[in-house]
């Protein structure tokens, strides 16, 4: 791997030397080099660790070998109408990621049960709202669109947390830890019994825009939603509505279709919205980067490949 | 047990009718009578049910058999100097009460590890602070005061959701789930390695005003307190000077020594302060309606008691 250049676009001019730092370590002999870097040659790319790719870019590099998304999805690789066709693409799953997403959720669906913004709003009140009891989480249930690596390790977080949990993947899946509803078909008896709704479905082209009216429309009036999939799951209108008319009691949503969130947006002002700055499963770089030292590892070894993005199932 | 009365004070007289529906289900043959009832005979007053007695009230009932806390503490019971000297005082410790505790120290230390405040302060000033990724459960030390029913109970959720717990006792104790650290010469040894202190200490003359000067001065800088105590552990003016000074980053206060507490009182305003009105671990009816049920039924029956106060002990 001589010569090997990894290219990297994902935290800026301002991550570069960190990202340099821990591959320094785990793989001495690799040139690591920014995604502006004037003296990079194109030859030498074999892989590219990317979050939001400029298009266009990745075709120019002749012997690019492997993709490597900075994040859990690979939609704003694929956003890119020149991407090389062959090249896998592989999706950042760590074990912190796991941890990460199975913490927030776990206090989101905690501060909705414990009804927190109404604690937070009497104390700034000056008001002693001891009614403000809430109820439990074993007798609130839990429903998680989506069973991969991070909607699995978020419903039996939410398990042992004492969540009544049943999940919910679009193809149907073989046993998972949770009750499974799968398709089209079985959505809407899922959705009756959702005190809590947790999106964690893949971006593709069949689930966007899931989050909308009709979803909203079967879901028991009172029901509380965490949007920690991808921003184009969203109708944010559709959520404005129901948040207003009641059917939904309170929506953390941490992902947008455009970010940064701007400073007025509705969502961001609706007293009903925790608006989160994309930080449920933020990994650190050096999570991050152990992750990639290990998919490359794979790759130079001739080893199956983890977390590759399958076109066939859209993920 | 005909004629035998239960007289009430919980609720106040509004919760009566609920106390009433609960106890002709569970105990049809048992009189439910409020505590400002003027048609109660005091011979036939053989249980009372109380929070806060009036001082001197329970010492006029010459047949009185047990005295039941309406909550997890008895110190509201002990206040009372003329308190009959034989009659046991049982705790109110119910699966509902570890699970309610649970769900909100839970939540507490994930708020506080994922800087719950700071994200609901940037979403209000329209920042989109996306460096505020906090860290993981599975990073943060968390060390519990006390391990009495609710202290392993909390101990065992934590650990749960990954937390690096460690618990404290005053004397010293069989093994946990949990490593114990136990009496006043190795309190200082846990409190160097705690990241987030959890009191569930009872209030004992030994236990009382012990989150102080010296104990905050013992924590590492940026450490975060849950307190879920009671009101008379805590020094609040050593509070407000450790979260001034930085010493402390964040506290969660949940009982006072005076509730309700005071609009304007200073802990309230405090910006690093999250107070709530006593709910952390409220009850339902229903289920201390089953409590006492259980444990008249055990009297009846002349079988052991659970969770009787104990002088020796102090809880």
């Amino acid at each position: 791997m001589q010569g090997d250049t990894l290219l990297i676009k994902s935290g800026g001019a301002a991550a570069l030397p960190e990202w340099q730092h821990h591959f320094a370590r785990l793989m001495p002999g690799l040139r690591v080099c920014g995604w502006d870097d004037p003296f990079v040659d194109a030859r030498n790319v074999r892989y590219a660790l990317v979050w939001q790719p400029d298009p266009g870019r990745l075709a120019r590099y002749p012997r690019l070998r492997l993709i490597l998304s900075a994040a859990a999805g690979v939609d704003h690789i694929l956003a890119d109408p020149k991407l090389p066709p062959n090249v896998p693409i592989v999706r950042m799953v760590t074990e912190e990621t796991r941890e990460r997403m199975s913490d927030f959720v776990t206090l989101s669906a905690l501060a909705i049960v414990r009804d927190m913004p109404a604690l937070v709003a009497a104390q700034r009140d000056g008001q002693w709202a001891c009614d403000l009891t809430g109820r439990l989480a074993r007798d609130t249930r839990v429903s998680v669109l989506g069973l991969g690596e991070l909607g699995r390790a978020v419903a039996a977080r939410l398990r042992a947390n004492g969540f009544r949990v049943n999940g919910w993947t679009r193809t149907a899946k073989p046993a998972e830890n949770v009750p499974v509803f799968s398709g089209e078909g079985q959505l809407d008896a899922l959705l009756a019994q959702t005190d809590i709704l947790v999106n964690l479905l893949p971006d593709t082209p069949a689930t966007r825009g899931i989050l909308g009216r009709r979803l909203f429309a079967r879901l028991p009036a009172g029901a509380s939603l965490i949007q920690v999939g991808r921003g184009a799951h969203l109708d944010r209108h559709a959520l404005l509505d129901a948040l207003d008319s009641g059917r939904l009691r309170w929506a953390v949503v941490d992902v947008f279709d455009i970010e940064p969130l701007p400073p007025d947006d509705a969502l961001r002002r609706h007293p009903k919205v925790l608006v989160t700055p994309h930080i449920a499963s933020t990994v650190s770089y050096a999570a991050r980067a152990r992750q990639v030292a290990d998919v490359l590892g794979a790759h130079l070894r001739g080893a199956p490949l983890p977390f590759v993005y399958d076109a066939a199932r859209g993920y």
